[in-house]
């Protein structure tokens, strides 16, 4: 039983994380240990108080130092369901289950709304986590988008075990197999009735297939946490970061704009102070 | 007519004042040039993202240095009033009037409640402000309040008008001059109906005065713009960092807990957003 899981590694996770390991609190921390790639690709950062015109990925070099310095550890994995529990949340990251007293949400921005028929089909033939319902698909049909080189070998893993795979990517895809089509159109929709047993395309072509994963970096907090208060795209957080949900708070984009580093900065700051609080209680 | 008026010179004000100066908005800024003497005063500050371990004096430089590299300039003034005008705001720095269509608050954490008295006969015979109201006590007796001894040019400029001060100082005063009566007990009290027209002493000795002066760092928000709301001794603001005056926003430790570098810098940064979008209506 952790005292808090993070989930997310870019600036809002990091300071929160720096601030919670000061006050000694045993932390689960649920990411990439690339940090934020949107920092990664910042070509100067004009804005951020006490590191001047600071490269991107000199920032992230000088974060991952302090983190390493500060004894931090993030476990590598993507977080795609919370559950809350009695004693608090079930985070499944990857295919681990991980428990934890408070849950704080620093997930990014969502990029897209996803796709019609995601939200409504999630746990009836969509997945977001390859190698949790993978198995299931053994020898069938299945359509996975990914959304990032980064998870390539998650589909790489479902190919293993399906018998055909439709790949969308919004990148130029360099894998080859047999037994994947690439892009054989530009994804619109998600059908189905009470499972999804089809994709339709852009062009109105519908393809029969027995399940439908969908991979990104992010996924929408609707999704993460059922029942989470959203405003628009956002989570929706009071001047504490605390979300309608007890125990859950959120910092950085996820809670919408600015989105800005030093913005994101602060939040995890100030989520980590009402955790410690939370915790105290 | 500036765009902004920025008030405090601290890690807030310090974070939006980069982002506003990227944005080209017209800035002034008053506070200090020494910047924040709470970060000043900070042996290791260990949960700021990027700056590993940094001690105060460091971050300070690291922040001067930036300023200067963005072409900021900082005005030395204390700002002692603000009042709402038809196009904006008029800010009392000092004893000059600066206009602005939109003012930042990031004047830090008021430390006290101040002296009972003092927020009733503020403008009746106790002003905060030496240079704007000293020349009224010509020849008169007054007592003076010094927080600091940043601010003993403002004591020596009234005893050169005064007959007579009575000066207190929570710190160990070095002044030397014959008219000033050095901590004649520890203070307690304004008195006075319609006007000051004394000091209580914590022995309970009265001292009958012309009119009381109170110098300290941070003058309180709801003695600074009349009407803004609070919520405790804390200025009230949205998630947007607007205060309850249209125009007007506040970032920092004047908006409450936690005092952190980290928060008030976030909070700077959401609060220069505003501001640009404020002026863009």
């Amino acid at each position: 039983m952790y005292d808090v899981a993070i989930v997310g590694s870019g600036p809002a996770a990091i300071s929160a994380a720096l601030t919670l390991k000061l006050h000694n609190k045993n932390i689960i921390w649920l990411g990439s240990k690339k940090l934020s790639p949107k920092v990664e690709k910042s070509e100067k950062i004009a804005n951020y108080p006490g590191v001047p015109m600071v490269a991107g990925p000199e920032l992230n070099r000088l974060y991952r130092e302090q983190i390493e310095a500060m004894d931090l550890e993030i476990t590598e994995r993507q977080v795609t369901n919370i559950a809350t529990s009695r004693r608090g949340f079930m985070v499944l990251g990857g295919s681990d289950v991980y428990e934890a007293k408070t849950v704080l949400l620093a997930t990014g921005a969502v990029s897209g709304k996803g796709f019609p028929g995601e939200t409504e089909l999630l746990g009836h033939g969509v997945s977001y986590c390859a190698t949790c319902d993978g198995f299931l698909y053994k020898g069938k049909t299945i359509a996975v988008y990914c959304g990032s080189k980064d998870f390539e070998h998650e589909v790489v893993y479902l190919a293993e075990i399906a018998d055909k795979v439709y790949l969308f990517t919004p990148y130029a895809c360099e894998l080859t197999r047999e037994n994947i089509v690439f892009n054989p159109g530009k994804l619109k929709a998600i059908r189905g009735e009470k499972k999804a047993n089809g994709v339709e395309l852009l062009d109105g072509v519908t393809l029969d297939v027995d399940g439908v994963f969908v991979i990104r970096s992010a996924v929408a907090p609707a999704n993460l946490l059922k029942g989470i208060e959203l405003s628009g795209a956002d989570i929706f957080v009071d001047r504490n970061m605390a979300t309608n949900k007890p125990g859950c708070f959120a910092a950085g984009d996820c809670t919408g704009r600015p989105y800005q580093l030093t913005k994101a900065v602060g939040e995890g700051n100030v989520a980590a102070h009402s955790i410690i609080a939370f915790l105290s209680e």
